[in-house]
């Protein structure tokens, strides 16, 4: 699909989310959970948080779609993931897997790698320094050698104009290896299902300055596989929704004279009043040619 | 007691809770922790959550009032929910019990009715789907077959004009039976002590796309309990100070195109304003004649 | 150091801060742990949580200094904070230290004490309850026996004119005594490296009324001590850094009948806009003679 086809499909991904008001079961760290619960339900999901695994894995039987964000792991949460993972895959559940902070940690690399390997993810939502250490797990040439700084991207891998072509591929190769939609968020936000990809340069560098905003876009393109079959054209709408909203509130905050305490306030409000004809207005959606 | 006699005791119920600065042990999930001590401070109250067993026994030793809020349980945590309420039962100190989720697992419904059947609870706070699946454990005739979604209210048990009758039986049958107040909080609230069942019309629909609000009420009410030797009437206090600063929160959201995310920060600012005035002159109480 | 010759270095203090974005890892309670990364975030650094043992000790090797925050402390976190102190002390990294609630049980007050016995700590920041908790397990005199209540100071512990002196000599002695910067914060803070005294009178009672104004201070001096050599300047610009963001917000909720909730969203707006001018411009730091 080219982008203006895309498009054209925005405004029925968003209702399909409106209508369904799919529940989001998250597996999410302790940091951003209330950030994820509230976005989910700004925009119209109804999230679900549990912690003992034996009830994780009986929740996919009645979820809508599955997040797992590696956020603040510890090797007890490890089970009810792969639990709750085995039952979505015997119950063919929409899954998005957010790798935060691989690279940052022995035990998140690894435990990315064991999720992608051993069960159906639908959806990979990471920065491009987490998205450049499981290409190289994979063997796609990251043409440098990966950096990390903690849960934030290396300053060296924000996606810009000048790398934006080799990370539009190593997004791509990623996607076709693995089989899934990959999307790699920063100022730009690179996303592919392996045979296109698409740029989106919507959002606001006041983004990084709170914490949760890469959580609460996993979350959100949970909300939208969860209540709709295409699984790319709603990574995409998510990732458009969160952007926009993002800019939306940026620019109030700017106007405004605030900081980020309330921009973090206005992001959730502004995806509460986010709609269609918004969503098409500012979407700054390209095809990428690689 | 009737309504007006109750709204007469508002006042100094209110104020009780305002000068002891109550000391309100909360046991909670971790979506919404911030939440409730914030819900808690603003409106004067004192909150303490622990996490270690034993510490979490002691502490009812110095508390006022306990919270069990099972939001995100785990079997972990059962056992310092067990020691303190035992404690709680010896030393004679009122307890709150939020049900979250109840019907949503088997860990959560068995662990809610062992907590019933073994402990002195004051009070039990849930939305009409988890009281109608705790009445249903005590064989009172819910007339249709309970419904779960996670843990939000099933949209066939949202207490409406149609329904609330039945609700009502049920919430004063539950009440009289376990021999505690019961809360089932929604559109409308229904509050029983088994012998006489009340209504409140305050709130608003908002409320519910905010994650946190019935946590917050849970832990309200575990301040006026607290404070305040009627557990009746702190029950009503609390739930009408929290529906009231919604509603008023509500409107200014609504004046001022904002959101749901404003929401939440204003419903804080409304707890904190709140005073007996605005919930004399608010307050939207019944009987409600079975 | 006299305070003028403080305040003539806080201007590259916060510049250091700023241009460094220091990593600050945090192994903290669940709480107030998101207004601990957004402060942090609001003011320039960039703060790290995690929650397993091994990862919370690999990443003493990348970070820039450690927080240790006792606020919902469980045996099982008991691990990774020593194994996360030890790695500090054998990389000479810079450490905050928290004791959230020491003296309200022995868990807390014994593992301070273990804390500060076996592992180089650079600041201690506690309310003037719990500085006094740990001053009297040092053999200090404290003049009346300690009391405490839960979390927050009990109430004959507020700092004041009239208990200044006696309070002043006590965080002096123990800082001295177990050779670090100790801080204990109220209405009046007080801040000595054992040699020479500080009071810091910025701040706002509303402070109290909101959680995580402690954890956050504890968190920002994180992310000074990360970026700065000198641990006094570093400790008292991260004072006055949240006293007088703590001071603007309550002026704007005050001027405009807001509550709680939003001076919570304020005061993460004005950490992020602070700048020197204003921190030189509205400091009221002093020297103390005892």
């Amino acid at each position: 699909m080219n982008s203006s086809e895309i498009l054209n499909k925005i405004p029925q991904t968003l209702k399909n989310l409106k209508e369904k008001n799919p529940l989001t079961q998250c597996i999410t760290n302790y940091v951003t959970v209330n950030d994820v619960a509230n976005g989910l339900l700004a925009i119209g999901a109804s999230p679900l948080m549990s912690e003992d695994p034996q009830e994780q894995k009986d929740i996919v039987n009645i979820n809508d779609s599955l997040v797992i964000n590696i956020g603040t792991l510890t090797k007890s949460q490890i089970e009810g993931m792969y639990a709750s993972l085995d039952e979505a895959d015997n119950l063919y559940k929409p899954v998005i897997f957010d790798p935060v902070g691989a690279g940052a940690s022995e035990l998140r690399t690894n435990t990315s790698v064991e999720i992608i390997n051993n069960y159906s993810i639908s959806v990979i939502r990471g920065n491009m320094s987490e998205i450049k250490i499981l290409a190289k797990e994979y063997n796609i040439d990251i043409e440098n050698e990966e950096t990390v700084k903690g849960v934030d991207v290396a300053p060296e891998d924000i996606i810009s104009k000048e790398n934006i072509k080799v990370n539009g591929r190593i997004v791509k190769e990623l996607a076709e290896k693995i089989n899934v939609v990959v999307m790699a968020s920063g100022h730009i936000d690179i996303i592919s299902d392996g045979k296109n990809v698409y740029t989106i340069k919507n959002g606001d560098p006041l983004m990084s300055r709170i914490t949760g905003s890469g959580c609460m876009l996993t979350g959100i393109i949970g909300g939208f596989i969860g209540s709709n079959d295409d699984i790319l054209l709603a990574t995409i709408t998510g990732a458009l929704s969160i952007g926009i909203a993002g800019e939306l509130s940026a620019e109030y905050i700017k106007n405004n004279a605030l900081g980020s305490g309330s921009f973090r306030t206005r992001l959730i409000d502004e995806l509460y009043k986010l709609n269609s004809e918004t969503l098409l207005k500012r979407a700054k959606l390209e095809n990428l040619e690689i």
